[in-house]
């Protein structure tokens, strides 16, 4: 008797499929469920094959590859980074992102990441801030008002209790944006008119600025005791926001050291200046925040780790809500070893391009039969 | 004025697109375009920035990414080697990959590659023949008559006029499935009960096994003067197929030295065994045979370069036969900084998940209609 084909679906989530769940499902919800898909993955941090991401450099931007593994499942994602793409009416970050089978190398899932990314950095951001701001931490400066800015603000709003936001953006209309889109979100918003005026006083503050160029945001003039500095737009060789000595009056927290050294903040300080991987913290093998006029930094970078996460959560969520479709990426075959019967005009070996549930399991049926008549 | 938003469309071609295309096109002029990407883009070899590719390897197999670009496109590929896969009803390789915009970072161009995978691996070896086996070659001994065997007999058929097939395997019911396969193809097939017979006055031996093993399968008595050899299935670390001595005796050529030293069958041999890339041969700076006694040996184990050539054809090639569609992996956003707006429940910013090109058509014009108004 002939073997029955396996089943090689590849699941897809649109950027609308997405917007959808996130509306479904609520934005809190969605933060509180990514961070925990985060702290999960990082509490088995030795379970994963890790690498720097693969970064392809270009005049004006970057395009990355990041993949990670543990035994079972296997993630990677495309991102790019282009500073000057919102000058063209585009997004400076484009992302999406694939899950697959480690045993067999089915790619199972695949799903937008632009929309994600922006939730997976604010969810890690609030993760890292839960063990390295201070507790009664109420009040965050946000410096770079741009596509990433909201997420950071509700992130931190879900996740730590921030209750007001201190706005700076060279750009008063990506700061009226960010106004205007959170208006309605129960958080205090005040509108500063420097980089000095937004981050006096603050518990918390986060650098999400997306120039590629070496900048100095925050210098230490900025830095009040016992702040946390959640640096998020310092994430490619020659694109930094932070000065050398923010670092150096810190205590420095990182995702993965070796892709951090490369791109963070943390590439203008020498190879053996001390940083602290952050699962360590989250597994209570290294304390986070020690005393209350510590100064703590989280230098991020965005690491594959959050990613797996992040796709993680949304095939589980989509799987709940019944949103996506499936897309024929992969051959079903028969015979695994004839490929070349594709190219027979009259073959059923892959089912029809695009087709909702219904139809992928009418066509299987037909399929299925067909095997069985014939073995 | 408000600017208008910047179309971010991904074209998609599907296992079913590609297979259409084939079947449209004829395999034989498929064959000739690829194997003309690529020589063209192997002749330019210094534009590009080129990396060994990123291998997360479990017990049975390996997931792959490999990315490639110039100054005008990057390419990756995702690709899996799962041996044993075939015992459960899967094909060993599944790929797909993606062309983007180096200026912008927009994935533009989504296709399936494990049909098309064959095919360029099929014409990447017909290509390294064409300036290192002897031009009079009429016989080929293929050894593997798995999933890629079919596309290398028709490209030497077809781009080097091999008119007679020696099959080998040790699965009867592959060569089987061949010899129904290329009934009507115009070869002369020959099944043979051993590597020895299959080999014995051929005078091109193709390898294409699947097992993850360091084999042996061509030992230096099988290996005649004036051979050409087409290595493709040693292509990874712990998977080869010839035996040292059998490079030993020949000129060696590869697609990108540093990778095929980690993967091809070169990865017996010392760190300075001389090997020839084979873009200098195809530059005219670097002779390839010889001398008609000469062995030549190509080591292919598949370089992104191809990938990126295989992608480039078949995008050129969908847009001429109007196949494949629009889907909706990036979003569209009326203010690039405002990310935050696809949460909106009636937000226009991005298109639905997955349409033809009229309905995309019809609602990029609403959306641009929109624009123009509230401007």
């Amino acid at each position: 008797m002939i073997k029955l084909p396996q089943l090689v679906k590849t699941q897809f989530l649109s950027v609308q499929d997405v917007a959808t769940l996130i509306n479904r499902m609520g934005l809190e919800t969605v933060f509180k469920g990514m961070a925990s898909y985060i702290r999960e993955d990082y509490l088995r941090w030795q379970d994963f094959e890790k690498c720097a991401r693969v970064a392809n450099h270009s005049t004006d931007g970057v395009i990355e590859l990041m993949p990670i593994s543990d035994a079972k499942t296997y993630a990677f994602k495309y991102v790019n980074g282009h500073p000057k793409n919102t000058a063209i009416g585009l997004p400076c970050v484009m992302a999406f992102g694939v899950l697959a089978d480690v045993d067999t190398g089915i790619p199972e899932f695949m799903s937008e990441l632009t929309l994600s990314t922006a939730l997976r950095t604010a969810a890690m951001s609030a993760v890292a801030a839960q063990v390295l701001a201070r507790p009664d931490s109420k009040c965050m400066a946000l410096i770079g008002n741009g596509a990433q800015s909201e997420f950071q603000a509700l992130a931190f709003h879900y996740l730590l209790g921030i209750e007001e936001i201190r706005l700076y953006d060279t750009d008063p209309q990506a700061t009226a944006k960010l106004l205007a889109n959170l208006q309605s979100s129960g958080l205090r918003l005040t509108v500063c008119d420097s980089v000095a005026e937004a981050v006096r006083g603050a518990n918390i503050v986060t650098t999400v600025t997306a120039d590629k160029t070496n900048a100095a945001i925050l210098t230490l003039n900025h830095i009040e005791p016992g702040m946390h500095i959640n640096g998020v737009g310092g994430d490619c060789p020659g694109k930094t926001e932070l000065h050398p000595d923010v670092l150096r009056a810190s205590s420095v927290f990182v995702e993965y050291e070796p892709q951090t050294r490369i791109e963070g903040d943390l590439q203008h300080l020498p190879a053996d200046f001390a940083v602290t991987e952050l699962w360590q913290v989250l597994a209570g093998q290294t304390p986070g925040r020690s005393h209350a006029k510590e100064i703590t930094l989280f230098d991020s970078v965005g690491f594959a780790l959050q990613d797996y996460s992040a796709l993680r959560f949304m095939r589980d969520a989509a799987i709940e809500l019944g949103l996506g479709q499936v897309v024929s990426l992969i051959p079903e075959l028969v015979n695994p070893k004839d490929l070349f019967v594709l190219l027979q005009p009259d073959s059923h070996a892959t089912p029809a391009p695009l087709m909702n549930k219904t139809s992928q399991t009418a066509a299987r049926r037909t399929l299925i039969q067909e095997v069985v008549l014939t073995a």
